[in-house]
């Protein structure tokens, strides 16, 4: 019977057959232990000199990593193998015998594996956290889902900036111009209207000029978008969403934590409520370490450190000044100087996790802040027209997903949480 | 108690808030029905001058369609009442008077409507759609995810094209060229040679230069992608993922279905098995109806017409010519001018709704397939490095996730499918 590894433990002392590729073998004088890997899980084979047919010993020896085979044999129970189970071979037959494969199981440089990033992510540990990030993408959506959300997708191809021009990448869309979303905010607050809460979870793009760890050009961003909520509506709601997930994780990808050697102690104290500050405070945290940051600011990657080290759970930052958020952003009527924004820091320096807040829902105040930042009133003529024919409260946030990742698995660099990393010198393979 | 009106049913003789927006109104004599929507449906107001306070009598009077409301009351069942319960008002409140809205209830020409979709939206039949849909894309991930895929989406920045470099967007990626990707299979390819058995789901891009009902620039397409397969698992796993996307939306979307007048019963005969027919057979139904049809050609739309109307199911086409199919199609061993791939073609005239097959898993062949169409070597060098170390037969296929919903509501155009459709002349709102 041909079975998938992750379900061996159901086949005890029955005949399997394996197909996948040669994932590592040692020998030891007449025996050959072999490793094979098949997407789902990695299991081993021993084949011992005079048991095994002559035919299965000379495969063995003959294999080379990553060649495709199909294996055949006894499922037995064995404490020592990795998974706790092996195949005692009745049948082995390589389908192609592989090349020289250039990854070996020797550390190799992050510079050496990019370009390789179609053959790498066969590895225990890049599979271990594209299996976590398959979670995560499940955990979200069905949090919301499960709250009667409506996934909404926003377009790709836009007339317009969301986040700022300095960041789009343009398209020649036949005769005009067309840019690469940076964000599906816009609409979804015309989806929100329509729909009641809605969110989208697709690919966003931002021409960074600058190569971080944090930063991917290409990146998916999870926006839940919600009529008649308010700012502490929207905190909550993220609250929620950030404290549903970790659990879902820690319950279901134990063994993927394990391979990543993640220190599951950190992400079991993710528990609510989380810290809530203001900018002010914020300002204040930072500047007990670093007497040079001028308060009004935006915060840096150094002072979000600061401030991610200040707590062991993730914090949300509220009422940003107007000036260094964006033109959508709700003023805070009790003070025009600040906006009703809201973005969560994560703990162990994760950085900026989710940015939101409500968004400007009166027409004058809105236009007001599109022209004063030079944007055209045409271009916006569509959102403007959400304020003219039934405006609310509305709000939402944007979660980063290779951030979450990253975060989630205890992984420094973003580029390792996405399939095919994009950034500045990568577009390839 | 502030409720979504989907729940209304759960509050019956309780006092309730709502908070939408005017969807209709009529008066009888000294009665007003106003009928609130909040997204998540449609609730009924009776308001008689005399029973009700006259604060409300006068607001009732004065709204306009969507104008944004707080209506709080007693629920109460009514099945005359749409949704068979409707609110008896004690308060009222406007938030925002809508100046006069664009869409009446009246029917408008689609070219009116397509600029103002993000309040066309709004509407009864758009917001059914919207819900389908919705209901479409988790169909789509369960069926994948309860048999252990990996959700793993490829790039939307790629360095070349997959189906033809005629229908490609271009995107000044720095100071190189890229191209939005028109399918993730070829990196399914990748994936599924570390995970096993992965989809990927996103939007995908063509720049198709003709405007047909069934063709957007920018659409959805769900693409799974298995090792260790062949075609005739291909087609199992298409068929089986139809059949149970398909119960799903007659189980839980009967109310949207009903709104859409949709005939259940075309839906409804969606069984196992499909037709599975030759390339070759597929000729002979076309030729039997068009003579002129030459063999060896694909198919356009109004073959695909003749096709469906054969058939009450969604049918199977496979072993199409090698030269109508694309550079990565695997060879038939037994006729090599034939191609182990497939297409499905729905039923009622739905167009193709699955395009896939057996991939090539020859390294030889298929750099001579990359040469003679006259594709760069290096390019592909990563896609045929997959065919260097541990190839294997494997396959899959693409779903148009805009069509399948067209196909699902019973309605002739893909742009009402989708959010914001994106098309030869469209890039707003």
């Amino acid at each position: 019977m041909y079975i998938y590894i992750e379900n061996i433990g159901k086949y005890e002392a029955k005949e399997v057959t394996i197909k996948g590729w040669l994932y590592n073998k040692r020998s030891s004088g007449k025996i050959r232990f072999i490793l094979i890997r098949d997407g789902t899980g990695i299991v081993q084979s021993v084949i011992a000199k005079g048991e095994a047919k002559d035919s299965i010993f000379e495969i063995a020896d003959k294999i080379t990593q990553e060649s495709s085979v199909i294996l055949t044999g006894l499922v037995k129970k064995e404490d020592r193998a990795p998974g706790g189970y092996e195949i005692v071979a009745n049948d082995l037959q390589i389908i192609q015998l592989a090349q020289e494969y250039p990854i070996t199981p020797k550390d190799h440089s992050v510079e050496f594996l990019l370009p390789l990033r179609h053959l790498w992510l066969r590895s225990k540990k890049q599979s271990a956290i594209m299996r976590v990030r398959h979670e995560i993408i499940k955990a979200c959506r069905d949090f919301f889902d499960n709250q009667g959300f409506i996934c909404a997708d926003g377009p790709i191809l836009t007339p317009a900036a969301v986040e700022g021009a300095t960041t789009l990448f343009e398209v020649e869309y036949y005769d005009q111009k067309a840019y690469l979303s940076q964000s599906g905010q816009l609409y979804n607050e015309a989806t929100a209207a329509a729909l009641g809460k809605v969110y989208c979870f697709g690919p966003t793009f931002r021409a960074e000029k600058s190569k971080t760890r944090r930063h991917l050009t290409e990146f998916w961003m999870l926006e839940p978008e919600v009529a008649f909520i308010e700012l502490d509506g929207i905190m909550d709601l993220a609250e929620n969403m950030v404290v549903y997930i970790v659990e879902r994780i820690l319950e279901r990808k134990a063994t993927e934590l394990k391979t990543l050697e993640r220190d599951l102690s950190k992400l079991e104290s993710i528990k609510k409520p989380f810290p809530r500050i203001t900018y002010e405070e914020a300002v204040k945290i930072v500047q007990k370490k670093d007497k040079t940051f001028p308060g009004g600011d935006d915060f840096g990657a150094p002072h979000e450190t600061i401030i991610s080290e200040s707590f062991d759970k993730p914090v949300f930052i509220h009422h940003y000044p107007v000036d260094i958020k964006a033109f959508y952003m709700k003023r805070d009527p009790a003070d025009e100087s600040l906006s009703l924004s809201v973005d969560m820091i994560g703990s162990e320096n994760a950085g900026e996790l989710i940015g939101g807040g409500q968004r400007e829902d009166n027409y004058e105040t809105l236009l007001k802040g599109i022209k004063e930042r030079g944007l055209s009133e045409d271009t916006y003529a569509w959102y403007l027209d959400l304020r003219k024919y039934g405006t609310c409260p509305h709000g939402g946030f944007g979660l980063g997903l290779e951030r979450t990742i990253a975060w989630i698995c205890g992984i420094k660099h973003c580029r390792e949480t996405i399939p095919f990393p994009r950034m500045l010198d990568r577009v390839y393979p």
